[in-house]
Order: structure tokens, then C-alpha cells, then sequence
């Protein structure tokens, strides 16, 4: 069983009022050395070994994963890594 | 400036619906593959080089700013890296 982690960030030109809200809250409590936050998601996928050939392929077909289902290509951007 | 990553996710023994919505949709969607997703957050915090003494004192403030704020300690677990 092979652990991919896929992390899905808003792209840098889009802005993030989630994050800004937090940097707010940050400075609210205490830690104003917090310049700036931005939120995003992290996705751990469990894939079967067997129904994978090789390194490779499963790279592709997480590659597919993502930008289909767990990312908004418009505004989102991925990269996947092992966990 | 610096940047860190906090890595949030729900503790291994709390469900998680979303992801098990996620991998529902995967084998919907073709990806037989996929035995299991989690779904967590992801923050990227700038902070301020100046206003931190050094590696230690940074990481010593970025556990409290995730304990107090990011991640709910009660059913989520964080890890801090750099960028």
C-alpha cells in the first residue's frame, strides 16, 4: 500500500481571505511576528500497490487524480509527494 | 522571512466522511486504485525573520501558534516544516 500526499494551494495571484483572516486572529493573539497565512488542503490517498505497474504510472494517475478531483485547475494548483 | 508549513490533519482514530465522500468519488470517477483518502489542511505562515531569535525560538512559537490556533488538539494532530 503506497501513501500519496497530494497538497492543493490556492495559486499565489488568487487571494485567500480564509488565510488573511487567520493572519488577523494571529496578530489578535499575541504572535505578531506572523507576516501573512494562506490555507490550503492536504489529501493523504492510500493506493493498492498490485493495481499499479510502476513508479511512474502511479505518478500520472495521481496526476490525473488531482487535477480532476481533488484541485480546481483555475484556481488551484497541486503537487504530490510521497508521505 | 520565513516560511513554515503546518501539516493538519484528523487523528488516525477519528472518521473522517470527507474522505471517505473523496475516495467514493474516485471509484465513481474510474480511480479502482485508491483504497483510502483523508482529507486535512495545510497552512503556509510567513514569518518575520527579525522578530524571531533563532531555529528554536521559531519552532518553539509556531507549536503554540498550532496548538492555540491552526489545529483543534483535541481531535487533530500538526507537523511543522520548513517550506
Amino acid at each position: 500500500m503506497a501513501k500519496i500526499v497530494v497538497d492543493v494551494m490556492l495559486k499565489p495571484e488568487i487571494r485567500d481571505p480564509q488565510g488573511e483572516a487567520i493572519a488577523g486572529a494571529c496578530h489578535r493573539l499575541g504572535f505578531a511576528e506572523v507576516r501573512a497565512v494562506r490555507q490550503g488542503k492536504r489529501f493523504e490517498v492510500e493506493v493498492a500497490d498490485a493495481d499499479v505497474a510502476d513508479a511512474d504510472a502511479l505518478a500520472i494517475r495521481m496526476t490525473e487524480l488531482s487535477a480532476e478531483l481533488l484541485a480546481n485547475p483555475v484556481i488551484e494548483e497541486f503537487t504530490i509527494h510521497g508521505a
